[in-house]
């Protein structure tokens, strides 16, 4: 692509660099920013840089947070005695939408993927561990993707627990089965055969 | 969406402003802006507050400029007597990138549409009639979008230009027809009916 001024070309070129943005998209939206008044530009350039410059992660959580403590953690109306812990910030945005969840969160920031050179080391876990021995804690609802990675944190980080912490502690995680409106006939193996094995009383199956 | 930051609010709120972003792409985008360095993330604003604060305009061309006058017209190696009329920046850009034209441009940053309350006197058409009568102009290409406010556009202009400059200048106007690889029985019949009336000598058509 020939552009005719390098200011905008270099704008193009940084749209370009985000995730699922070509250079035609990122010229779409440079151009619609070129049609704005300079002070919405300023606005824009500015809520991104002190997006990245300021944001903090709760020290308790690790959670994005704008102070010391997130939201969430600093919410007295919450089960601070139940931790939901997810791999990432999306996983939080994605529980809190379905306003079904009281507790907190512990957010790993990943999870263990020798494949990818993730180890325990590198994720949140011992903050967890060290949480639940300092907090009173009641239950830990492990919200992970359901595959290979995600199994593998689960078993490491219940081990963990049961070594240090070997007081009962609910261990839950999250429901995995045919999702609502899905159809049987393309559900895989393993999702329908986990299914059938963990069925439920048809009294405990109520669509809210 | 709940967030647990306003930092993080605001920059997915600034980037689903954005044309064709959701709130689900922005926060896609914003997460992954903040996962590059402080560094890249100032650039990417510096970037954008720069290319909004700093970009001009072309006082010959009205394409985008780094200075007073564009590169393109800048350039003494292009044919200043040949050029090409455009709706907006986009289209000098779609035309550069097909490396066949050598001329320069004239954008009218629009078209002539009643509807949206558009009249010739919001676009680049008395500078063009003004730039033919005191520049040497041996062409007048429109390369126009092929529709009713393209072709009244065209219309106006070249009434203008008979009145004003009754000289002799070229005035011609893009090929259409079906486009190469598009197939026959697909085409609207106003496409294929004006292909069949500006049908041309199997000679002058060649793939190159």
């Amino acid at each position: 692509m020939q552009f005719s001024s390098s200011l905008l070309e270099n704008a193009v070129n940084e749209f370009a660099k985000l995730p699922g943005i070509g250079k035609k998209t990122a010229l779409r939206l440079v151009l619609h920013l070129l049609k704005q008044s300079t002070g919405e530009v300023t606005r824009f350039s500015d809520v991104m840089a002190r997006m990245r410059n300021e944001i903090k992660f709760c020290r308790r959580c690790h959670n994005v947070a704008d102070g010391d403590i997130c939201s969430i953690c600093a919410n007295s109306g919450r089960k601070q005695e139940v931790i939901c812990v997810v791999e990432s910030i999306r996983d939080v945005i994605a529980i809190e939408s379905t306003q079904q969840f009281n507790g907190v969160y512990h957010v790993l920031g990943g999870v263990i993927s020798p494949l990818d050179g993730i180890g325990p080391d590198q994720l949140q876990i011992a903050s967890l561990i060290q949480r639940v021995g300092t907090e009173k804690t009641e239950e830990i609802i492990f919200a992970l993707n359901p595959n290979i990675q995600g199994d593998t944190t689960i078993y490491y980080v219940q081990k963990k627990l049961a070594q240090e912490h070997p007081q009962a502690v609910r261990v839950t995680t999250i429901a995995r089965g045919i999702a609502f409106g899905g159809e049987l006939e393309y559900a895989d193996e393993m999702t329908l055969g986990r299914s059938l094995q963990n069925r439920l009383p048809v009294d405990k199956y109520v669509t809210r």
